[in-house]
């Protein structure tokens, strides 16, 4: 397909990477315009504008946060007025459910079609087609946009016809994975301050009843203390607890765990973590309980 | 192996055929004794006094609590009066860590040793010998017991050589299960009642980032609000947040999540679920975000 | 003083009547006019515009929250447009940080002054002219409103030139109200679940070291199950908890027992008391007990 | 009256000089002796057992936790065996409500009589007779005890005959004094980052909705972040909440703000600072939110 790309940061220029592999051709526009340019290699065109971008089957969007987004959806130029009536926007970012059922209203009374498809997965896995997709839209833009979505990664799933429901997927999948990088953290530190081998401790839990990725991966971030290279930036968790818990207070719904996962992140941004990654609230953990840095790490 | 099993609840029970399964020979004692005598035709010796089944190379103690295993070790007939100078007693039972360190001290007072060696699964795996066996104490108690606690199922860990040591893992897998069950809970809620469907979001998260027995399992009885099938008591869970919160205390160790369990799980208690599955804190999250029973079954 | 006032509900329309008592010349503005009208009796001029309420000294804001305070500073016809230069706004509502600041900001672009002057105090207070007033704004600002606001009751308090330093003063206090009510109801809770007069307790308690209004009117209410006489609506909790949390958030600031509040608040929400007094949350720690209405009223 | 009075600490010795004052006759048993001696220069009798100080019409026992009440109650030598029939023992101490029963229960097995009568306030309290007691025992106790109680201070209330509800209202006593401490930490920090005067703020308060003196002292000690002048030692807040969550749970009673404060003393515990003053928390709270000590001390 013939498609524009807004966004290349690290999981932008991943996917620009795959969707470029599988066949498509992809227009690519970056506010600086350098981090674009650097795709050319792979076959991208670059382009100056979001207008430029619009001019595909379809335009993605794989922006920081709902601020990002709208600097590029709203006003003259941006995608709104650009998109041709039946246009196809894809917003693959991590944005708030209000957002994303404005964003389907808007480009609904313009004639245009939205969906939400957050993916899941690190820079790594955007760049070799292993992210895990979930999509919600109407059902024609869902099937216009298969082959992007199908070549980003193995799994993908449609959740609904409204697109903020992939919204709310996407803000459930990342608070389950923080609700578990804190109980982690909770029981590394309840071992080590009680003399077990916190990592005997959590092979055996990932070769049993936690054999799972996001154990894995994470347990032994945690284990070895290594919070300073950065997978997913700690502002980053913060905002997606805070649009958690947005979302469900919307809906009236009180989150006990998420609202311990927001102080924590508070904590760990008021102490000084803000370039670390976002499992670094094991830190917090071990700190409190009394361990120095040598000790938890 | 000749040994002694005083207990016979359905952890117990399942454990003595796995053990007989295995040709070991095992003498049963329980309080009540007709479950014992139920235990007959797989082959199993039945005993009336926990003097009785310490007469072998070793008595393995599977029972409900502290209060329980206290009851059966200590006073005129308990196990350190009864077994003989060198003798092994096996705790497989989730006791509290401080019993645990008293137990490893007065056995070695005795002359005897003492191993702890909880264990993680449901009756089912206990009966099928698919146990997972964290254990704990002295070298040579350990090599003594790996006959015993190697037919139980298939991964068997030894954890260090201070008995204690076992049963921080093991309180500390339980603390990380009711995290998953209660992080489970709330996104839940959140999903449906922001009209997504919960269990195709669960279906996408367990075929990917969570791929793990503990989600799948729990999950499934949280989306189905299936809750009266008991599998681990509510009681249960109770006590055992209640043995991390002690434990953690008194290594100075602050467990936010775990605080908030210990009140979910009081709060489930408080409003009639002790006859349920433990599982069922996720009807409390319902109930809170004001979801009537039928919408969240 | 010649003067408008904007917002004639309850709060606001005690705030009228006292102003004109201490001989204030009041015209008097609200969105459903009739409102305003039934101050005509207490001396009120009633007009059918912001504007016409921008003529005098200083226009008052007395409003629900942030969006009706923005509704009638912003746009055509709005008190930005219409109030002369070198004209006063005094905002009395409970409004967020962020809205205060940006306020103020506006206000100074157009040439004009603002000042935050929110009120601690019950409808009654208002009328009766014994509210506790705290205010922020720049020093002329200020003592041009010393008049009205020292009319208002007994005590005012000037907090610093920011005008957002008044409102973080009034979500302080709020937020230690909240507080207070929260553990007044657990350990109401406890004692009536542990066989003890709760309303006994109390008054020993009010005697002695929590003699002060917040804990005698609280803890009253509190002890009878007295919540359908609404003094301060549980929506209006929610709200104000809520903006504490967003502007802690904001300085990177985390509030463990806010945090409380907020799923508090919203689960008392979620389980039907909208309609009643903020102090109901009470009623959520009872039944989370598993007391019954009749024993915890 | 001719009593005996058991523990000499700060709080035993103030009581002490407040009965000799009031005209009784004093006999003072402290383990370690040299702090009862001091108190001969006031008139008191030095015994150097505990059954010396239980010849008189009543034993007063004023000790530091469970332990040290236990210690001297139960075995050869203590209270249990050395009071006469018809002996009365008056518990000052802040204890659990477990104990409290058990002494009820084996004073009446032997024939003696048992009442609680937990006291409020500090030393200088103590000393000048300004304590607040909360009393509660079997009807003829409380009257033989009426004349000591009444000399220890301003305000005795009887809450039940039942010993232990003394206990359980001196815990939700101190509970509500703790989230006091951590509802102002709270407020305090937020100001502070807010660029308030965290002082003047405080003022407002403590001279309107929150004039009482739990708000006034602490509020004060918090502003000026003066913690080491020990009026109530962190290890004794962190054992009080910890009583309060075990009588709670044994009621079934979820208690959210003893669940944060728990783990907050944990933190502060841990953190170092076991010997402050329990406000201490305060520090914990401006350190999680970034601000170092000379910014919130």
């Amino acid at each position: 397909m013939e498609i524009g790309l807004i966004g290349a940061g690290s999981m932008g220029s991943g996917i620009a990477k795959t969707l470029l592999r599988a066949g498509h051709r992809v227009t690519v526009y970056n506010r600086t315009r350098s981090r674009a340019e650097a795709l050319r290699g792979a076959g991208a065109n670059v382009v100056g504008s979001v207008a430029e971008a619009c001019r595909g089957e379809a335009v993605l969007t794989m922006l920081a946060d709902d601020a990002a987004v709208e600097s590029v959806v709203f006003g003259a130029g941006g995608i709104l007025a650009s998109l041709p009536r039946g246009g196809l926007h894809i917003s693959l970012s991590t944005i708030s459910v209000a957002l994303s059922d404005k964003l389907a209203a808007e480009h609904a009374r313009a004639g245009q079609e939205f969906e939400a498809a957050p993916v899941f997965g690190r820079p790594e896995a955007a760049e070799n087609g292993k992210l895990f997709v979930v999509a919600a839209g109407p059902r024609s833009a869902i099937e216009r946009s298969r082959p992007l979505l199908e070549a980003l990664g193995p799994k993908l799933v449609v959740i609904g016809e409204r697109s903020s429901m992939a919204n709310v997927v996407k803000l459930s999948g990342n608070f389950l994975i923080a609700s578990a990088l804190e109980s982690l953290a909770e029981a590394v530190t309840f071992a080590r301050k009680s003399g077990v081998d916190a990592g005997a401790m959590l092979d055996f839990f990932t070769s049993t009843m936690f054999n799972a990725p996001v154990y894995k991966t994470y347990g032994g971030l945690i284990v070895e203390g290594k919070h300073d290279q950065v997978g997913f930036a700690l502002p980053l968790g913060l905002k997606d607890v805070k649009l958690v818990l947005q979302a469900a207070e919307a809906q009236v719904v009180p989150m006990p765990f998420a609202s311990i996962l927001h102080d924590r992140f508070l904590t760990a941004m008021a102490r000084g973590n803000e370039k670390n990654d976002w499992s670094v609230i094991a830190r917090i953990a071990a700190e409190d309980a009394g361990l120095a840095r040598a000790q938890h790490a």
